[in-house]
């Protein structure tokens, strides 16, 4: 389960390129295919872009130095196999004329398909296979009189999830889509400037006090004369990715206020009420799940104990020729202490199911450590609905929650015990302060229940649907 | 500080070359700057190695597949800045025109200069800086009729702490020093074969199970007719590294029957039962410190909390032009989550301090993010002297318990408190079954009680010691 | 003086990419800055290009193995050095919701930055700085029902020197300018399969039987029914560029009928008659010049000889330090033999002076190897005009005979004696079976005589000659 | 055939790398598959090498920029396929506790196989499986009291064809064998400064003036107190290798005081003296025989014309899946101008055949272009026996005229007729300056006249020769 981007910008401080390096850093989790920085430099925009990690992008100090200046803008992206590419690499630069204009783009757009087919009948031609680019010819299609109006006015046309940034010689431009689905951030550096990122925790990692979250629909402008905002749309509903708070974002970021690691502790305690079991040790799969794990450990009163080791080195495996190989290579990346769970009855604290294989894995890791039961505990409700907002869970053929029952699921993961959080339990552990659905969360890969129209993947969805003999309108979920 | 190396051999499997990639990737924590493959293929002995991370030499599948045979010989470097060349990575390989010999080594040799000037003299060129060749020009200036005679006639003439492997085409060979300064062990694997590596975490990766640790002092023989052991040296007194116990080793890594982690959360136990404190919540510095922090908080009952996260992507930075930066390119590898620490005493677990300048900054970072008071416990006691057996301290220069009391390096750390587990806490808590001397630990630098001769290093010490006015005879340790 | 590119395109042969990397390789002296490759594939097209040399940009034979199938479009390209990125190297590949289609261009449109500037105002978007896009642009953007009128209407509109070849899943497209001023020639192979690429050398090359030369506006479709003609224009008249025949093109090339090495023979011969000199050995600059010096040897009855030698490694050299080392590394690309010239008269015969700075340095190396006297012979007449299409000379101040007499290059090149081939001497030698213009070619960087208007470069121009107070009408060439 | 190397060192230039690396330029044709440099820079000596052509090993100024210092030692390498390792490539670099020395070779030891056995037997371990290591084995054995006697003492012991250079911190050193098979050549810089290496035309690219040609059995040293000079042996006899005038020298050098291509000029006219044929036109084999084809013309007044073209563009080019693509990728390096050559006699000149292939193929092309007659005319005797002293022939298998009657040759290479030149014409031709047998040259490969003892090499020769029934003593030269 992979999230599509992570971008971050910086107007008004002379090391923009450098902090705009280290803030992507601590971005990386959101996207390991490529990654890239726009600078403003004094020859103009600059871009340096790759396949690959950050560290594996710039490997010559030459590449960041080329990018020195006041502004810069850079994007790690997720992308699915058909796209790695270079081109589609961001931040996208455009170069005109008469100016240049770099853009990145975290979420993925519902129309962006039929807006494509429309502008290429009408003669445009497109550098990238990413929806991101649609935007671009959108502002410059545009007949309004300036670029914030071109702007808005592409906003407007663009569904979906999606928070963009972009950046001319002149400005640096943020906005995010009518229900803040994918969260952006602004900050202040004490030695001057402004940065937009998608997460508290990049601000952090360059000495920016945290301001405020972008507002569903808010359009932002840092320039020379500072920070102006307005509403490009005022049809907006808070439906932040529930994902964000219980897998995706870093547990030292905040999202409208809440403290994702808080968060996580919080849904962890609240498992352990609805969902109790007689055991001596509470593991959580690390790292993303140790929160969670924390907060059973803590509302139980069973012991926190670190029954699985991951390694901290990322590695980048061969496709091993033989089965046994591949399931070795598992190994490489986590491991049990044998010591630790063997002869113990073990609650281990996920965070998701999604295809089950990993699960499947870790139980066997248990069982072969020695562990006498395995209590498997997943901090969110069952996945049983696809994203298309930027998560790339597109068909529900994938999801096993989808296709199986918690019965069925509970023989297939080989578990002494299986059980699920609540949607109610998730929405309240987070606790946003909104009253909006859902507490201000979207939910729909656990209801169903979309925010938005589906436009182009509407047909497809209500397909996979009939498929299942499945009527949306009468599923509730747990 | 860093381990100088990691070594993994298999003899009798086809997958060798595989898994001992494999088993080089748990064990990269032991080394990063090199690493390097040795297979016996059909056609003899063929090498891959590189400098940087596993991940980074082995780039493309040829480069492993050109390796696939029946036995394979690995190792990871770490290496101090000098030899950071090709052809210090490790395992060397000698070609002969009779036979090939791959060599591969951890730990460091206290007669390898004075061994190596006798050698050159004789006429010896020599291909590395390492130490590790010695071995090799001794093993063949040797007189000994057959090969393992010559081996264990070059075994019994270099001193130190090592752990020594060679693969040729007969045979797989493995061999400790005389006080087992370097862990070295044995497995057996499902499909057939014998491994010798450096930690049983390893072992787990490929699927091995645990046969035995290498006793001080042993020499063993893997070929067609299995594995041979014999004691090349009679005269041996355990003393394990107890660095790799306190920080090295993985926590799922068992040494002489002592599991790291378990071994790790008793550190923490009994430095809370010896240095105990009024706080809110007990934070480890991750990765390494956890197990202790677990352990402190489980035995003074005050919660164990998340207060700080390691950045998950290991980050090759660059050098970054100005003091800010450096500073603000800290906050990328570990940052603290502010709503969990601010207003809180915090006790602070780490397991070690050596320069003291790691120590400052994330204390720092807890400031910054709003604890009230920082009150910081090291589950070891203070590091004093050098280690001439494999790990980089080798001058009391670098080491802030050297040069300053611990009332002075409380002020200097800015905590609230600062405390050290006792030399007998350290020996008790890990609790090897033996009653060799310091409980089969190598506790040098902390006590200056050297097992063995300093040969080469005696001197150099002798001027350090004198420098500092310190009589070894009296140092008795805390 | 640089040529801007190479093209050669295949249709119908199963080794459609094999035979378009041969071809290019003997093409690359049309362009060493970037090179690149589509193939039809039973993907459909798939792209490889990158910045360097063939041989550089195709390092692995897996790169040609991805672009394998029947029909494929290469291009190897000269660049001026802002424009030296990826983006501008060719084929360009565009990728549409419905088909892929990429363009290959030899050649510089004149009125390229005014149709940009239109087409941006329109909305348009380009990915690269080059003036081959424009054309992309224009074929989408018509209204005409079929893809060949769409090409056709787009070919009407663009101007100056051009040689286009496409490629779609459907057909392969070739196109020339009115003037023929970038050749094209046709071929079939024996195993099936048309050939259209730039030159004749690269027919043979690839064991392609010779056809034809395309004609001056025709436009060429070849697809599964065969090869397809029409002229998209009729209003014609050849002007092949003279430089292919003096500089350019392979010796083993044919232009319209004319064999390259035989028609520069026939201008030194006549160089000969025209400026003759009393000298002990004739010299060519190797290795463009040699055809020529023979031709001059032959006719003037004075022994040809090898008085300077040419290293056949293509030296990147890097950029020296100081000023003796960079004169130091020309003599590293040509040197002269001592033995050959000394005390000698020598003819020197070169092809071209554009700047002067090679010829001053041949000068240099054959005086210092001890010539008694250099007659220096130049088998076209003096550069004094730019070229606007597709050779890089746009400025008049680059010309050493825009702003030096005859008598004064003479003296500032240090020679004996200063001699240049006439423009009817040109016109003559080269014979081509045309009853246009200048004997059928383009003479205007000699004559000022430009065949057609220049669009966006006539008021640059213009100024040029204003400031040296000349009156083109007036020009008369030598 | 190659040659298997080249040599350049300064001693006293503080542009000594920079020098070094324009010089091996020069020197490229002498081997391409590896290069190298050492440095003496403030650091002591430092190495760049690596696999490859200069321009491929050299790729940033920084690792030129690395080596920068007063003094420097290059080397360029061809090596068989299976030496090409890293590890061969030279200057080899050895580290002492006390020294360091840089050494390359050029040539072959015929003693070096037994050598090696003997010190391995004794001890010592290789780095490299090439013959130069050795010498620097016997050096530091020799228990002789200064580095120069202990040189001198090696010199001594090693046979067979070779030119050493050494480098280390305080002087430059250069011996050739007894008979200086190898070439080396003196000279001196303006700014200060002393070369040695392989050719004259290496001295003239780095502006060095002659000075004289290293003697067989010379030892010279370069230091601080300028150059010294002492015959290691006084048993000496000049056999200059005749395939460095025939074939592998540049034109541009000379060697013992004979310009290379004023020899090979030479050639020609002998030869079309012994061997007329009426014809209509004169071609060579670009590059190596072009001068003795203008040789050839001038004798015997037949027009000397370009037949043949070869791509100034070194080609690696990949193997190709096709036997026609195999055929077709020849004609990328080599075509002929079928303008020229149709309907002609050509008398087509070349230095010599090894296997035959290539001949083969180039007289296809002649008669694909048209050729009327093809009159093969060879600028050396048969080459019928292997070469011990640095060029790559070692079996007589791969010598086409050591297994066929010239009349069969004329057959098999379908020409209308193949003629060589005789031995006698060919020392006569050259013309050095001595009463050495065979005029100076070693003419072995022609004759089987060995100016040495085989050595390791000795029995493999003699049972060659017996498969094939030939008495050595019998032979004669044509």
């Amino acid at each position: 389960m992979n999230e599509e981007c992570g971008v971050f910008g910086i107007w008004g401080n002379a090391s923009a390129a450098e902090l705009t390096h280290l803030g992507l850093h601590t971005l990386q989790h959101r996207g390991q295919e490529g990654a890239g920085i726009v600078g403003l430099t004094e020859h103009g925009l600059v871009r340096h872009h790759g396949l690959g990690l950050l560290s594996e992008v710039f490997t010559k100090p030459v590449q960041l130095a080329a990018l020195h200046g006041d502004a810069a803008l850079g994007h790690v992206r997720y992308s699915t196999a058909g796209g790695r590419v270079l081109e589609n690499i961001q931040p996208l630069l455009f170069r005109f004329s008469d100016e240049a204009i770099a853009l990145a783009h975290n979420g993925n757009l519902t129309n962006a398909i039929s807006l494509r087919r429309q502008l290429e009948d009408d003669g445009a031609i497109f550098q990238s296979t990413s929806d991101t680019e649609v935007l671009m010819h959108l502002i410059r299609r545009s007949k309004q009189p300036t670029f914030t109006l071109q702007l808005r006015a592409a906003l407007n046309m663009v569904h979906g999830g999606f928070a963009f940034m972009l950046l001319t010689e002149h400005a640096l431009y943020a906005a995010t889509d009518p229900h803040g689905f994918r969260p952006l951030v602004i900050g202040t550096l004490p030695d001057g400037g402004t940065v937009i990122c998608s997460e508290t925790a990049a601000l952090t990692a360059v000495g920016a006090t945290f301001v405020r979250d972008v507002q569903p629909g808010e359009m932002l402008t840092v320039d020379a004369t500072g920070l102006h905002t307005e509403q490009y749309t005022t049809q907006t509903q808070l439906a932040v990715c529930s994902m964000e708070f219980i897998y995706f974002a870093r547990p030292d970021s905040n999202i409208f206020g809440v403290n994702v690691h808080q968060a996580r502790v919080r849904l962890g305690e609240q498992l352990a009420r609805e969902q109790p079991v007689a055991a001596d040790i509470v593991c959580g799969v690390p790292n993303s799940s140790l929160s969670a794990a924390i907060g059973y450990a803590r509302e139980s009163g069973i012991p926190y104990e670190m029954g699985l080791v991951k390694s901290q080195y990322v590695a980048r495996t061969f496709i091993q020729p033989t089965q046994e190989l591949r399931e070795r290579s598992v190994r490489m990346k986590l491991s049990a202490i044998s010591d630790v769970v063997a002869g113990k009855r073990v609650v281990l604290v996920d965070d998701s199911i999604v295809r089950g294989t990993t699960s499947l894995q870790i139980v066997k890791l248990l069982r072969n450590a020695g562990a006498k039961e395995v209590h498997l505990r997943i901090s969110s409700p069952p996945l049983r609905f696809p994203c298309f907002y930027g998560i790339d869970i597109q068909s529900m053929n994938e999801l096993m929650a989808a296709n199986h029952t918690v019965a069925e699921m509970r023989r297939l993961l080989d578990v002494d015990s299986l059980a699920f959080l609540s949607t109610q339990g998730l929405e309240d552990s987070v606790g946003l302060a909104t009253d909006a659905p859902h507490g201000g969360l979207c939910t729909a890969y656990f209801t169903g229940d979309y925010p938005t129209d589906l436009d182009d993947y509407a047909a497809g969805f209500a397909s996979e649907l009939a498929q299942r003999q499945i009527d949306i309108n009468e599923v509730s979920a747990p």
